[in-house]
């Protein structure tokens, strides 16, 4: 077995002995430094490649400094204000941190700012506000009772990254570093300068490790220097006059700030995105692509090659994004916190190598008292690995600082355990595919393919309440044997992919994610009803196709077989029973959890089966419609017995049964990947217990197996 | 202490001898026969008044059968049906029972009949669809995979209560009886002659209880004789072609099936009512109670009173409604099934008295195996007592079967204890009124005063798991020293009454309860707004002010100091925390129950408290907004701990606390009401168990009190 390569770890000038030993334990091949760290001069002839971390937007405040102009501009608008009188004076910093934000007072507030009546929705002519510079606020002329916010430019001058990672270190001395807009005419060409004397000066380094480009995912801090605002996806900060100039040339119509700030709500990937944004969005993604192309270039000019971090400075490079693939980039890489973000870097194309940065961070927030490193590592290997077996990550890597890893006791050897696991499937899957399901599910939202992997989530890979029982469908998908596209409403209505036997529709009412609008549109109905009535599956989580219209909450609830009591159905009488019993749910042993649920849901129609349900309200429901099938859930967070229950209402639904057991393990716990290509099975167990379980193979038992705890298990076919 | 008077019991032909027994035990004055009984011979000359139960509607299939033209009608609305092809046939009488309504196929279809394509919301035209009066269906010339109803009048060939108490009674042989409608010409002149004719022929009768006038509330049974849906408030079964044409005139508008049928809805008092909905209520009220009148006056004409259930077929008769009052009713009588519903009656003004059924009705559904009649009468007095003690009926009586009632052991003693204590409070208040704060409450919602203790519900007295957070608040307020007004928006628009100190706002998002698009009606923001700022108190429950708009959920976010998250603001951090001390809650111990509860709370704004909290939501917070304050609950069921928890709620909200304690106990299981014109306080005590309470007045500490179970204490003040 291979004992050397695909992995990279982090070095600091205080670890080189350390560095050393670990590198030719663990088989490392490259070597990097971190934000807060260095490169020892003494690793840089090692058997190994450099990466060096590269900040484009910051690290010189000097220049930041003398081109104040050309700092990084974030919208942001003011809390909401009651007028109770004809005038109304806000101070336009109140809330936000001074040391991060400053109001841009260069440029044309009448232009580039809006005051908003939020009682009328009307905007404020900009004869009744006057912006006073001295004292930072705005005085509007008020109708009395009514509600204003201000919606304007800041300069970002503290990167919020360095911020995050200023306050979470506890940083004491360090300058705090500006941002500025690499997008603007004189520090493009100094970046680009700057890039070329790098490359030229540190000829050792082997790849340049973007992190990222130019602009910053929505990060804002309080006045408290908490975090405010984070939106991991959020454009609020890639914005300046001279780029919305160009826009409103490209776009052909007059920028408003509220396409940005969107009522507060930031364009909060939750929303139904309007036209403006996606538009702006796909001018930001046109011209951030092209830019980050120049700098590739330039690295490839010298031999080097070019990587991306997925996240951080990112905006406009989502790797899902049409223009993504044109920057040349050799490889990407990004933080695996779970099966979802291990595919949001794995699935990347138009990339010579992913590599995944696994958890836990070297950071003293989880190697502390209290902390438990050792389970967070295995806990992220178990949730990455079963995706792995899917979608590969050609490389793995750490990050941090290498000397609170290496004086963990214990934690090495998880690390080396995890290491030797990921290039033993490399060696034994020889770059083959695992068998996937003969059919391909859809995820169905406003987003579509732009955001595959993305859905439902706030910020990567971090609990929300209001999100894991939807967020659970993505990481259940992320490490089963099924093909997923990601689809939004437009590729419904250009008909849908033959491929795809089943369409999952999950989250809240109105969101961009269960899709709002969009559930009464005429064609986007009769296609998918159609559709299901010919043998199309439709799965639906949560809120599915929820929209209040002509007597119904979900549109589809004739497909569904169920539908929501939002309180004008309540002289309704609802006659619902159980039937526990069903093919979706013969491995599931006690109860299921839905997480979060739903409340109110009924059956509805003449064909569902209610197979569980709390007090009086369904949980779990299959319907049937013409020759369709469709599954409901009231929510479906991660978990092992969950990952199950999904890959059977998948089956159900697809009206395929007969195929499940092609490869197939009966305990909940366990996994299995088929590797036909190379005549190898792995079965895994997905949890810190020893289990059994029986093996199937083309419908028959093949064998029982004991798998250890964790353990992966390779046969042969 | 008076032994008679104030009682009226019901009778049998069975039960002559205990009758007059329990008639002389109790000091009843007035006898009764019900629906399925009759007034025997002998009882006609006893010391009591006679009530005599008469249907105006029903029980005479001869003439109902001679007039099929004249027989109730209802709008039905058929299921939605998916055109799978160009053509679509819709069976009309699918799901209902053809026992109960029969297709009007008298009148004409075209043009009252309305068939509607769901999906667009668009009506089909009527060459595009045909009535096939042999199969009794509709064929529709169709979109494929477009849903598509048929709203069509129906004959109402079995009365719904008739139905109902031979369902429930397991009645064998008895005909079904039709129900006929008074307010078209024939039947007119018929039902007033006969009016005439059994007043004459029944001179021994006292009272002609009316049950009721013309039009059942909606209630429609199911193909398997299950109810199918309910709605007590429903103008659904008040309609035909004759009254519609009028209706036209009247309102200057042509008639559209949808006005009734409501999308399926049937115009559920959930619903924001539409303007011609709110134009037919009128319009029927002011029709109905005209022939009422004309009833009325006919029964006064033979020296007899007329008494009105509160019930039934009550459609038009609404006491809160403009018109109540010209009918010239002597009394109302109804069902007392908690404090609510007590109030619903007690309140009603135009009349000389009223009088309330207290359950258990002696019914076999209850005074069966399993059943508990006592621990019902128990539970029933003890809600509906501390309701009586503000707002007295002046007489009570039960229904059903006597003999059943006399049969069970103990009963007579528990309801001997009611009666006697029923009797005492007359006797003791002489008719004064208690004590009550010395500012109003408001209930503010879409209907106002004319569904004055009828707010958030769905059936008389019935336990819906969606309502009974919200009933629970009215329920409280039955029987606290609180005078309560019920406001609509427009009585918000017309200017807030100086008496009211406090509005409460409490129900589902979109409902009429909560509000809907009238929290985004610019003068009903700046209204209560303004009136807050300078001193109102504003109480919120579950999702009140609730309509998303312009970056918010709950409109009035600034006053309650919460929002809900919706999902679009998942992106902004929230810190919560918990101040579990307040005023509100200071004689709470232990968990506070908030019923179903609201998910996703949270603290918005400067200036609020939270003072209970479930995993991240916030349950209970205060705010101050100006000189004003406010309350937020997640949902407030009935018990004895809510009502001390809202009693605070309300003082605090008020900014009157100082005033709480006039008269006060401090054990939340009791109540005390002071009638100062007569120097009398009384101390209840609202549950099954012996307690001690502190008793205050005027803020002073009067005394320790030791109240035996369900006490009632006389004192002097």
């Amino acid at each position: 077995m291979e004992k050397y390569g695909r992995l990279t770890l982090p070095t600091d000038l205080d670890v080189i002995d350390q560095t050393i030993e670990l590198k030719n334990k663990l088989g490392a091949d490259a070597i990097r430094d971190c934000d807060g760290t260095d490169m020892p001069q003494e690793l840089m002839n090692l058997d190994a490649k450099i990466y060096a971390t590269y900040y484009t937007t910051r690290k010189d405040n000097e220049w930041a400094e003398a081109n104040p102009d050309e700092i990084q501009q974030e919208y942001l608008i003011t809390d909401r204000y009651t007028a109770r009188d004809t005038s109304l004076t806000i101070e336009l910093m109140k809330g936000f941190h001074t040391q991060q934000l400053k109001v841009n007072d260069i440029d044309d507030p009448k232009r580039w700012w809006e005051v908003i009546d939020r009682t009328t929705g009307e905007v404020v002519a900009v004869d009744q506000w006057e912006f006073n510079k001295e004292v930072g606020a705005v005085t509007i002329s008020t109708i009395p009772y009514h509600e204003y916010t201000v919606s304007f430019l800041a300069f970002l001058i503290w990167d919020p990254v360095h911020m995050y990672n200023f306050i979470t270190n506890d940083w004491k001395d360090a300058p705090h570093q500006l941002t500025f807009d690499v997008r603007q005419p004189k520090t493009k060409e100094f970046v680009k300068d700057k890039l070329r004397k790098f490359c030229e000066e540190n000829k050792h380094v082997d790849v340049i490790r973007f992190t990222t480009f130019f602009h910053q995912f929505t990060l804002t801090f309080d006045d408290q220097k908490r975090e405010k605002f984070v939106e991991w996806f959020g454009y609020s900060a890639s914005v300046s006059p001279y780029i919305l100039e160009q826009f409103e040339k490209w776009a052909g119509y007059k920028w408003r700030a509220e396409y940005i700030v969107d009522q507060g709500y930031h364009n909060s990937l939750f929303r139904v995105p309007s036209k403006q944004f996606k538009d702006f969005i796909e001018f930001q993604q046109i011209e951030v692509c092209k830019l980050a192309k120049e700098l590739v270039d330039i690295v490839h000019g010298y031999g080097k090659e070019a990587m991306m971090f997925l996240g951080d400075h990112w905006i406009g490079t989502e790797p899902y994004g049409k223009y993504f693939e044109t920057i040349g980039l050799d490889a990407v890489v990004g933080s695996v916190g779970n099966g979802v973000t291990m595919r949001m870097i794995s699935d990347i194309k138009g990339v010579r190598y992913t590599e995944g940065r696994f958890l836990p961070y070297f950071f003293p927030d989880v190697f502390c008292e209290g902390g438990d490193p050792i389970k967070e590592a295995k806990d992220n290997w178990l949730q990455a690995r079963r995706a792995i077996l899917r979608s590969p990550l050609d490389r793995i890597g750490y990050g941090g600082y290498l000397k609170l890893a290496v004086e963990w006791p214990g934690f090495v050897d998880t690390i080396t355990q995890v290491v030797d696991e990921f290039r033993q499937i490399h060696d034994l899957t020889k770059e083959t595919k695992a068998y996937t399901s003969p059919f391909k599910v859809a995820i169905l939202n406003c987003w579509g393919s732009i955001r595959r992997w993305m859905n439902n989530q706030v910020h990567h890979a971090i609990w929300y309440r209001e999100i894991y029982s939807y967020v659970g469908i993505i990481e259940c998908l992320s490490g089963m044997p099924i093909d997923v596209e990601f689809i939004n409403f437009d590729d419904i209505k250009k008909g849908i992919n033959p491929d795809i036997k089943v369409i999952i529709n999950a989250g809240t009412a109105y969101t961009s994610w269960s899709g709002a609008e969009n559930w009464i549109d005429e064609e986007v109905l009769t296609t998918i009803r159609k559709w299901i009535d010919n043998g199309g599956g439709f799965i639906g989580v949560g809120e599915p196709t929820a929209y209040q219209y002509q007597g119904k909450f979900f549109q589809l609830s004739d497909v569904l077989g169920v539908d929501k009591e939002v309180g004008f159905t309540l002289s309704h009488d609802k006659y619902n029973t159980v039937d526990p019993n069903h093919f979706i749910v013969e491995d599931i042993e006690g109860e299921i959890d839905f997480g979060e649920g739903m409340a109110s849901i009924y059956g509805h129609g003449e064909n569902y089966q209610i197979i569980r349900q709390h007090k009086e309200f369904a949980q779990l429901v299959t319907n049937t419609y013409g020759a369709g099938r469709s599954v409901y859930l009231a929510g479906l967070p991660y978990s092992p017995q969950n990952c199950r229950l999904l890959l059977r209402a998948i089956y159900w639904a697809a009206a395929k049964e007969d195929e499940m057991k092609k490869y197939y393990v009966d305990n909940v716990n366990a996994e299995v990947a088929a590797f036909e290509a190379v005549g190898k099975i792995v079965v895994i167990n997905n949890s810190l217990d020893a289990l059994d379980t029986h093996l199937y193979v083309e419908g028959n038992l093949r064998e029982k197996l004991r798998l250890a705890p964790m353990e992966m298990r390779w046969l042969d076919i």
